[in-house]
């Protein structure tokens, strides 16, 4: 199907590449994690996603141990899956997968924000990029809440992610990856070690 | 199902406030709206819909004739919606719906925000007085987005929900409705007026 088949152009350049963007964009709806949603009636998708954690970060400033920009960060979570349009979700515990993940995000990132107005263009990518450094404190923000979200997705769905892949997920694997919370949001990490120890005791996780 | 079953509590007030919130407001992803997802597939959600028009808010404040901080306008949009985990969404053409909305959502934003810790719970309070007093600049750039997104999703959706209510939408709700943008952002409404004449002239609006 020509997703752009009934769209009538505006007469302004930008105008139309900023409407038909929008247009691209709403495949983040089709980009399925592998995480179920809270409610189990399904996988969560990256829009989704990227709206949850957005919210989060408005809310959880205060458990950070630098100052923070909140609003800085919600900028970077509400793009920062975009690359996944067309390189598609990589699984946190995929070995394989993560090889070649850097290199098909970069071109997807080319493919998708090189449609924009140049402005739009440098600031979508200058936010995906920086969210990707995870270096400045706003950047390591946003990566903590991209992975407490999807910790408390398994946490309350009896770890179905642990669980549902192939080769069940151990606890050094999620201790490892949680460990980005440790100097960042040391209270928040206790809380995650504490439900790691649980997960374990309820099987939904190997020793 | 008791939501909360699994959740193991951090020992601190504030964090548990925090993360049970986030938990509740993942109930997003199953408040169905009238429209369809671009590609068809499924009514999209408030979680998909707050993603989407907070993504364009980053990138359309050029076609507002006022001076706009779109991200004051991304965090109201984030949060607009929520009220509707408890009050439902209202179809914009639902003349009923609309006699009651106001007082339904003003107790599901009590039910809901007095969850949170009481300075999240005034900052997310006054985000959505501020959105649903569609006053100051940043406010109405908010709501002319919140409009533009369902109106590109029935554009390119041959007027799904235009067609499937039960009485037929008629150009005039549309237009006026529409009309938010006429002030605030007139070359993209502009392009709106264009699209409200094919849309007639294709059948999928009445005249």
């Amino acid at each position: 199907m020509d997703m752009f088949r009934d769209f009538i152009p505006s007469g302004s350049v930008r105008l139309d590449q900023l409407l038909k963007f929008s247009i691209t964009i709403d495949k983040m709806t089709s980009v399925l994690r592998r995480n179920l949603l809270i409610d189990r009636s399904r996988r969560e998708n990256d829009a989704e996603h990227s709206w949850h954690i957005s919210v989060m970060a408005l809310i959880f400033a205060e458990f950070a141990v630098e100052k923070v920009d909140p609003l800085h960060a919600v900028e970077m979570l509400l793009v920062h899956d975009l690359v996944e349009i067309y390189a598609g979700d990589t699984f946190a515990y995929d070995v394989e997968g993560y090889k070649t993940k850097a290199e098909r995000e970069r071109k997807a990132a080319d493919k998708l924000f090189s449609t924009l107005p140049p402005e739009q263009e440098e600031h979508i990518r200058s936010l995906w990029q920086e969210f990707e450094s995870r270096t400045t404190p706003d950047a390591r923000y946003a990566d903590c809440l991209d992975k407490l979200q999807p910790f408390l997705h398994n946490t309350m769905t009896e770890g179905h992610t642990w669980r549902a892949t192939d080769i069940r997920t151990v606890r050094a694997q999620v201790e490892k990856r949680m460990s980005a919370l440790e100097d960042f949001m040391p209270e928040v990490h206790k809380w995650v070690v504490k439900n790691i120890e649980n997960a374990v005791s309820r099987n939904w996780l190997r020793k």
